[in-house]
C-alpha cells in the first residue's frame, strides 16, 4: 500500500486559509491525548479560554472554542440566539453575509437584510435608516469580508445597533489576531472566528463569546436549541464548573494546536502582531503597484490580512495560479461568485504575514506576468 | 509566560475513549497543512472515501468525514434525515440511544421509543410487535452503546425494518473497527461514527454513509435542511465531483489523522483487527475474573471494546480510578447517568487492545484492590 501522506508537499500558503503553521503549532496537534475529563486537560481549556477572552477583548465568562470549523462558529451562533418568528437584519456585502442569511431563514426567523456592492463597505446612514423604523432581535455582520477583502466599520455599527436595542452578533473569522476587534468596548453580543486566519492553526475549531445579553437571551428560550451538538447551554456544563459535565469528547488535539497558537499571539503581543500585519500589507500594496498590479478595494476600507487585487485585462486567472502553485509552491486564492476570475485574493494572516513570503511570492509574479 | 503543554503526561487510555494512538497517527496530525482545494488534497479526500467504505462495508458514493465529533455525525444523520412530523422510532438501552431522541425531537419529529434495562441488549420481539403496528419514516439504533458494553442485533432489526419500509439508522461510534458491521449487507441505510474510539485517532471527525434510499430522501425533502453546517445537500459538492466546491474549510489535519489511521487499520487487516480485539476482551475477562471481578453485561451481548466491570461492595469508585490515574497513569471510565458508582468502563479500542496495555491494567488492579 501507498501512503500518501509520506511526500506531501509543503506549499506557502498565501490564500484566503488555511494560513501558515508555526512548527510548534504543528507540535502541539502530535501531543499525546488526554482524556477529555482528565484535569489536566480540564487546566488546558481553562487557559483556552483566558487566552481566547484576552483576543476578544472580552470579559465574557461564555468564551470558548467550539467543535467545527468557522462555519460551525456562525451556526452556533444563531441557533443559540434565534427562535422561530425573530426579527433578525443581516448587513450584507460578501460571501459571508449570504451565508449567514441562508443560516438565519434556515432557522425560522423573519429576516431583512440590506446588501451593498462587493467590494465596498457597509454604509453607515444606510443601516441607521433601517435601524431606527423597525425593532430587532438580531443584527448580524462580518467584520472582515474574506471574499472581498473589506473592513466593516463594526465600532460605528454596534453604537447603532446598542440604540435599536438589537443582540449584535459579529463574524470575526478572517480579523481576530490581525485587526483591532474590542467585542466589550464594541457593544458586541455575539461573536465566532476560525482558527486557521490570523491565529495561524489548522482549521477544526470555532471561537466564539456571549455577552451577557446573549446569554440571557439564550436562558429565556421558549424552546430547546435545535441543535443537539452546539446546544450551549449544555456545552457550557462541560467548558465551565467544578463538576464538568461529559457534552461530547472535544477535539482534544485540535485544543492543544489552538493553545499553542494564542501562545504565540500572546508571547509576541497581540497590538505587535496587528502592527506586523499593517506593515505587511504596506509592504505588499507597495509591491504590487511597482509591478502594475491594483487593489480592489478603496484604501481607507482595506483589510491588511486579506488582500484583493485585480486580475490585469488579458491574463488568465487559473493559469497564474496553477504556475503559482506548480512551479513556485505558492497557493494564492481565486475570487469568489461574481469576483470569480476578476480578483486573487493575497492572503497574509498570522505567520504568513512575514517580508520573506512577500518577496518570494512577487519573484514569482514578477517571473509569471513578465 | 509557562506553556502548559510542556510537560502534559501521558496516560494510557483504557477508558470509553478517546484510545490510544499510534506514533504514524500523531505524525500524520503534524503534517504541513494544505489548502482545502489544493488537488494534492483533494487526492486525499477520495482516499479517505474508499478507506471509509471499506471500514464499513458499503459501495455507497455518499460516504464521508463529517467536520465534527461523533456527536455530530448523530447530528448530521438526523438533521438531514427528518422533516418536521416524520414518525421516528428509537430503540433505548443507553445513554446514546436516549440522545438520539433527545436530537429528533429538537428537529420535530414524531418521536416513539422503546425502553430496554441499561445492561440488556434490544429484545427482537418487541422491536417487531411495534414495527408491525406502524409504518415509520425512520428507525434508529445503536450499535456499541458505549455507556454500558452492551451490543444490540443490528442485522436481525435490520430485516425488521426491511419489512416496515422505514430507513434504519445505526450509530457504529464505538463499534467501527471492533467488531463485524456490514452497512449493504445488514440494510443500514445511515451510519455515523467518531475517530476516537476503535478507529485511534484523537476526537475530531465523524465518518458517515448513506445509502441510496438515504440519498433520496434527503433529495425529495420539502424544505432545507435546517442546518447549514451540516447540510450533506451542500457538502457532498465538496466531497465529489469534478468541480470542487467550496462549502466550509475541511478540517485539513485531522484529515490526516484519519488517512493514516484508516491506513494503519487496512494495512493490518480489517478481519484481523476485529480477532484482535476480540482475543483482548477475552484475556481481560479472565483476568478480571481471576481477581473476582465480574462483567456487568451477559456474556454473549458483551462488547469487546468496552468491558463494563461490576464495581465490587465496599470499593470506592472515585478512589480507585484516582489511584489509577495518578500512581499508575492509566484511565479508565466510570459508569454514566444511574450506573454512576455502580460500575467501570475498560476501553480495549484499537491500539488500546494490545496484551501489554491489559497486564499494565491488571497489575495496578492487583495492587489497589488487594
Amino acid at each position: 500500500m501507498i501512503n500518501k501522506l509520506s511526500n506531501l508537499n509543503k506549499p506557502l500558503l498565501m490564500g484566503p486559509g488555511p494560513s501558515c503553521v508555526s512548527d510548534l503549532v504543528y507540535k502541539a496537534l502530535a501531543k499525546p491525548t488526554l482524556g477529555h475529563l482528565d484535569p489536566e486537560f480540564i487546566d488546558l481549556m481553562d487557559e483556552i479560554k483566558i487566552f481566547l477572552q484576552t483576543m476578544f477583548h472580552t470579559k465574557n465568562q461564555l468564551t470558548i472554542p467550539v467543535s467545527g470549523t468557522g462555519s460551525a462558529g456562525m451556526e452556533t451562533c444563531f441557533v443559540n440566539l434565534i427562535e422561530p418568528g425573530d426579527n433578525v437584519f443581516i448587513l450584507i456585502n460578501g460571501v459571508f453575509g449570504s451565508r449567514m442569511e441562508d443560516v438565519a431563514c434556515r432557522l425560522g426567523a423573519n429576516v431583512d437584510s440590506l446588501n451593498f456592492d462587493w467590494g465596498t463597505p457597509v454604509l453607515l446612514d444606510q443601516v441607521e435608516k433601517k435601524l431606527s423604523h423597525k425593532k430587532y432581535d438580531l443584527v448580524a455582520i462580518v467584520h472582515a469580508e474574506t471574499s472581498t477583502g473589506v473592513c466593516n466599520p463594526i465600532e460605528e455599527i454596534g453604537k447603532q445597533v446598542q440604540e435599536n436595542g438589537a443582540l449584535y452578533l459579529v463574524d470575526c473569522v478572517t480579523s481576530l489576531g490581525g485587526i483591532n476587534l474590542k467585542m466589550d468596548k464594541w457593544n458586541i453580543d455575539a461573536i465566532y472566528s476560525g482558527t486557521q486566519k490570523c491565529l495561524s492553526c489548522p482549521p477544526g475549531l470555532a471561537p466564539i463569546s456571549f455577552s451577557k445579553k446573549a446569554v440571557e437571551k439564550l436562558s429565556n428560550r421558549k424552546s430547546k436549541v435545535p441543535n443537539w451538538y452546539l446546544d450551549l447551554s449544555m456545552i457550557i456544563n462541560y467548558w465551565s464548573g467544578k463538576a464538568r459535565v461529559y457534552h461530547h469528547t472535544a477535539p482534544i488535539n485540535m485544543l492543544y494546536g489552538l493553545y499553542q497558537a494564542c501562545f504565540n499571539i500572546i508571547q509576541e503581543g497581540l497590538e505587535n502582531v496587528i502592527v506586523r500585519h499593517l506593515k505587511m500589507h504596506q509592504l505588499l500594496v507597495k509591491e504590487l503597484n511597482d509591478l502594475g498590479l491594483e487593489l480592489f478595494v478603496e484604501e481607507n476600507a482595506r483589510l491588511p490580512m486579506l488582500n484583493a487585487v485585480k486580475i490585469p485585462k488579458g491574463v488568465n486567472d487559473e493559469n497564474v495560479r496553477s504556475k503559482l502553485m506548480n512551479k513556485f509552491q505558492i497557493e494564492i486564492g481565486g475570487g469568489l461568485g461574481p469576483l470569480t476570475g476578476k480578483i486573487w485574493r493575497i492572503g497574509l494572516m498570522g505567520e504568513t504575514a512575514k517580508k520573506e513570503n512577500i518577496h518570494r511570492l512577487m519573484d514569482a509574479f514578477r517571473k509569471i506576468l513578465n
